[in-house]
């Protein structure tokens, strides 16, 4: 891969490994004015995010690569609107969490971040303009087709709330606003993505490209409990904790489709070491400086020793010791451990190794930054402190009755971390596929 | 009636003639005080204002003349995405006809307008606060509980739009950012008063008083034809027409139930002959300058040799001839009528005069304003004038295919002209209660 890539290329390293484009001749030919492309992707600053987000950060840093413009959307509004107990003040912590951390995930891998931007939805979701485009959109969807758009991510429940209905709109205005060519999200945003590819030149605005990725199953796979603290992987884990969650994560011999470890493999582990492999020959991406401030050991996870061609390594610890297994790309790890010829307790050792890995440095940053250590207090306060909420002077919200409670929207999480305008709630649901 | 009234004979006046106080309490709480109450009604400045809107304004001269601040909310951008082909300019002409004529038909009948308060929607609709609020208020309620509390005023159609969900939040929210202690309308805003009363508190707001006027049957009468322009009388119409449009009037000899002239004289001109027989004898409101810059005759609809007491007299006239009956109360002329003592022909005569008496300063007010007429012309282009459309630089809004216009959401268009917050189409349905 040149350091200067052709338009060809570009467009293949945006596209690679994405279950589907709409509208990829637009970027085709913004790549041919030899512009670079925009593109959003959202997610909303609620919980903590879990290594899922790999997933999408593992996509975001091809386009970075490719030299794509991309605004990471912190969508703050939405994130308080999701939990209306949880006042704007504390969603300020965490929009601030999610950038320290995002941003330390690309460096880690050494992506360059001059064309990351960040974005806060507060900066120009409450203004004017938008809203007043907001009352349009209103005036001019339908409840059925705004409800159809949000089937696959807004939660169903028994008694939808308005909210639901929004959200659709919202994040066709984002793409308007954002100032992008194209959205970037999982593919159960189709709906979603291809209602907005209707509706905005209906307000006069210009259709986007949509790029999606596919679903993956959570790492832990199974049902796992949400109050479980061990059913996902913080970013900031210690490896003691890490071992721990890999070894209770449901993986059976021969069992390929519930698999959460090879899901991970397949979109994060193996497109990692590839980065890395490709960069040790010096095939970056646009930017020549890629991988010059990354931190931590950018090795491939693939043992010295291995053949020219491996991504990815598999070595046979203990009672099932043996010769390591090399695999030049995912399909041949698949076929092999479908055939049982890898059992789940080594793939779950090369799969904790390779998370080791990436949390090293990120760990290691956070360490290092008082100022994010502190904004992590703030963000996630120890429920177990025995500090006294701080009496407010404003007004306060008064929350529905208990009974209302159950209406809380939620989406259905991905391991995507899904889409922005949508209210990702803090606790997902129980067995949501993308939890990690 | 003293002019310095007390805190019953406010009250009284006040909710005189309302088909429904909710909250009648906390008004006369804040009589008490000895402060005025504060109150809003709003009307989304769409078409041009027919003469039904009398029924509520000679309602609000009631609350002036008791001491309330009253808001007038022109509803402008609710009458922009009510027909989103018209554009925003074009709306902010019609804002400022509709004030011009507002504050005219006020000053006609001697009202004081010092604590008359015109405010348009856009001045704090577009707002970030006010945006965070709908936001919050969509995030907590249902689908099914907007549906509800719409169910009276936005039309029910088979693809009904989302905007529809909206209305009766935003004008929960107006009775918060207008600072009112209660809000006016029809009966048919009961649904969308109580979930104001419902939901406003869930947001830490005050639940406010809610006061209605009785629904009243158009003056037109029957199935008229909205395409008809006889089907309305236009506060300038002049005298010749207001007669041609009563001469058509549906109006059955002893038919008391459809009936618009008789409700007319009962919600219109029996209110204002009995405030200009009040004020004869020095009897005003609050405001001791009651009555001093009204403009036209002031005189009751009353013979002058008519008995002490009397607030209407029918004179009887050609074949159907003899002395003119003088009525105490609507109830008497409604039982002569019922008893075919009353012919359809003087009814008409009588409402005819009477109508001319209430328009010819109005006429005259226009007549004598440079700036109202131009205002006049912008706001109501005559759609015969051959000039050609500017063309315009800016986006041009794209409105949906032809096949979907129909879903375009109209109140039931009552003589309260409703409510602001729901758009009023320029065109009401044909038949809709409340055409004049």
């Amino acid at each position: 891969m040149p350091s200067t890539l052709d338009v060809e290329a570009k467009y293949d390293l945006i596209t690679r490994r994405l279950q589907e484009v709409l509208g990829g001749d637009s970027i085709k030919a913004i790549l041919a004015e030899g512009r670079p492309p925009k593109a959003y992707w959202g997610t909303a600053p609620t919980g903590r995010p879990h290594i899922g987000y790999f997933v999408a950060l593992t996509k975001i840093a091809d386009f970075l690569r490719a030299g794509v413009e991309v605004k990471i959307l912190l969508a703050d509004v939405h994130a308080f609107l999701d939990n209306l107990k949880a006042p704007l003040e504390l969603v300020a912590h965490r929009t601030k969490y999610y950038k320290f951390l995002l941003r330390t995930v690309f460096t880690s891998l050494g992506i360059p971040t001059s064309k990351l931007i960040f974005v806060q939805g507060s900066d120009y979701q409450l203004t004017r303009e938008y809203n007043l485009d907001n009352y349009r959109l209103c005036a001019t969807v339908t409840e059925h087709d705004a409800k159809k758009a949000g089937a696959e991510v807004v939660k169903q429940v028994e008694s939808p709330l308005i909210s639901g209905l929004l959200y659709p709109g919202l994040q066709a205005l984002d793409e308007q606003y954002l100032g992008v060519d194209f959205q970037f999200g999982g593919v159960d945003q189709r709906k979603i993505f291809t209602f907005a590819e209707l509706y905005l030149p209906r307000l006069g605005y210009a259709k986007r490209a949509h790029l999606m990725n596919p679903m993956v199953p959570g790492l832990m796979g199974g049902k796992m409990s949400s109050s479980d603290p061990d059913s996902k992987i913080d970013f900031l884990d210690a490896p003691e904790a890490v071992k721990r969650k890999i070894k209770k994560a449901f993986c059976e011999e021969g069992n390929i489709t519930e698999n959460g470890l090879l899901a991970f493999i397949k979109t994060v582990l193996i497109p990692i070491s590839q980065l890395r492999i490709e960069r040790r020959k010096g095939e970056t991406g646009v930017d020549s400086e890629e991988g010059q401030g990354a931190i931590g050991d950018q090795n491939p996870f693939v043992d010295d020793d291995a053949p020219e061609g491996t991504v990815f390594t598999i070595r046979r610890e203990g009672k099932f010791g043996g010769p390591p297994s090399h695999y030049k790309d995912y399909q041949e790890l698949e076929e092999d451990f479908s055939a049982k010829k890898v059992h789940p307790s080594d793939l779950k050792t090369a799969v904790n190794k390779a998370i080791d890995s990436l949390l090293a440095p990120i760990r290691k940053a956070f360490a290092e930054s008082p100022e994010w250590q502190e904004v992590e207090k703030l963000a996630y306060p120890d429920p177990n402190a025995k500090t006294e909420p701080k009496k407010k002077k404003e007004k306060v919200y008064h929350p529905p009755p208990p009974g209302k409670g159950k209406n809380a929207q939620v989406t259905k999480a991905s391991a995507e971390s899904s889409e922005p305008p949508l209210p990702i709630s803090e606790n997902t649901q129980p067995g949501a596929a993308g939890e990690l």
